[in-house]
């Protein structure tokens, strides 16, 4: 195996590292994002996209097998101590391994003819929010979870984490709002919105087969002019004295929905 | 109204507030735990908890009516300053008001007899997943939550935020699982196993209606121990590479199955 030892901090791929998990513009640049630990560089090097840069912690046990992969693949492979390891690290307890690697969404034009569904996520703001729906989305091998205008970074360290390797999996797109919609009735897909009124169709009366949904911002939901733009406004009937759920958690069950439908299909 | 002006670091207001936020054991030495903003006021001001001692940072706009509401319940009211207000706050960016309250967990022999359905956590050890379940039962109206033995405790600032204030409406209980288990038995009451098993039933085989679901550590899973006193071992089928979800999102799932059974009753 073909590993360089890093010694310096002043090394231009320990600050590479250290500046893609910081910098959301030199991600965007680079078109290159951070990732940690051995199960994500698994994933990683699974999926169709290209690993660059793999950084070792001397000392700790790395798989030489998924080193060997990476390798193959063609990625530069260096090792350094723990020191030097931290400085380039975005998280309070690094790992033994972290990767820089192509950003896994795609664009608009990419998005396939035929689809199973899709999640639209209209300015949902928390990174756990929006890794946790991307690992939702993929457990359910939903067909296209598209990103709107005012979602934070997918490609951020916390949101990379909370995907739990799915960001390599989950189709994700970019796109305007108005375009995703557009796409969907394009292809005769019906679009709902996900709202908290009282007067929409509650999603147990309603089928979401072959459907796509669209959640909204935590805090302010969807935009009138969003919601004028969907087909059907739906609502998850909720017992309780709560006003909301947390928005993973409606996108679970509104994915689960979605997919019941397809099962039963 | 009657507020008191703190003026020193070394005031033991200031400082039992700080140390309720930080101190695991002190709460339950004191039975109080800590919260801030006016929503969690509010909620607190309106279940059955006692409300001990409310702190606002002079120069904010904090609700005359809530304050009132709160000396009326017999809470003592304090304010100070920002830099005093910090001192006391457990995080980054402090609201305009914090408040010190009894515990809101009850004890076994509390569990009524009558129950639509319990969710037993054993061992989900993070907070945001914790809080995110307490808030999902709730919003689905769910008799009960459990917490059995390693679950992270419920009174920590990072859970009880993440609850909404679905903690000042939520039943929850703090058993031993067998003990849970058996009180489940007791009222007749179907206990199934949240697994990952390829032969466990698909839970839209299956009836969850009157049932309690336990659920168990996000790593490791529910003990062989935990499994054998259950009578039923149930998965969310996932058509995805993904080998799990986020505890929350299941338990979400799960609840969401539990309340629809009931509607459908």
């Amino acid at each position: 195996m073909i590993i360089t030892k890093i010694e310096s901090k002043q090394n231009s791929t320990i600050k590479q590292l250290a500046r893609l998990a910081k910098d959301k513009k030199y991600r965007n640049n680079m078109n290159q994002m951070v990732c940690e630990g051995e199960k994500m560089l698994f994933e990683a090097l699974s999926s169709e996209v290209k690993v660059h840069t793999v950084l070792i912690k001397i000392g700790e046990n790395v798989s030489s097998e998924l080193i060997d992969k990476a390798i193959n693949q063609g990625a530069h492979i260096f090792e350094t101590d723990e020191k030097l390891f931290n400085l380039a690290s975005d998280v309070e307890t690094p790992q033994n391994v972290l990767f820089s690697c192509d950003m896994p969404h795609r664009m608009a034009d990419e998005l396939p003819q035929n689809l199973n569904g899709a999640i639209l996520l209209d300015g949902v703001q928390d990174p756990g929010n929006l890794g946790t729906i991307l690992r939702t989305a993929d457990a359910f091998a939903l067909s296209a979870v598209i990103l709107c205008e005012g979602c934070t970074d997918p490609t951020a360290p916390k949101v990379v984490r909370s995907t739990m390797g799915a960001i390599f999996r989950q189709p994700i797109y970019k796109m305007q709002i108005e375009q995703a919609i557009a796409a969907m009735h394009t292809r005769k897909i019906k679009v709902c919105a996900a709202t908290l009124v009282q007067d929409s169709i509650p999603i147990n009366k309603t089928n979401l087969k072959n459907s796509a949904v669209v959640i909204g911002n935590e805090g302010r939901g969807l935009s009138d002019k969003t919601l004028s733009l969907c087909d059907e406004k739906i609502i998850i009937p909720m017992m309780g004295k709560a006003e909301s759920l947390n928005a993973s958690v409606a996108a679970a069950i509104l994915i689960w929905e979605m997919s019941e439908d397809i099962k039963n299909e």
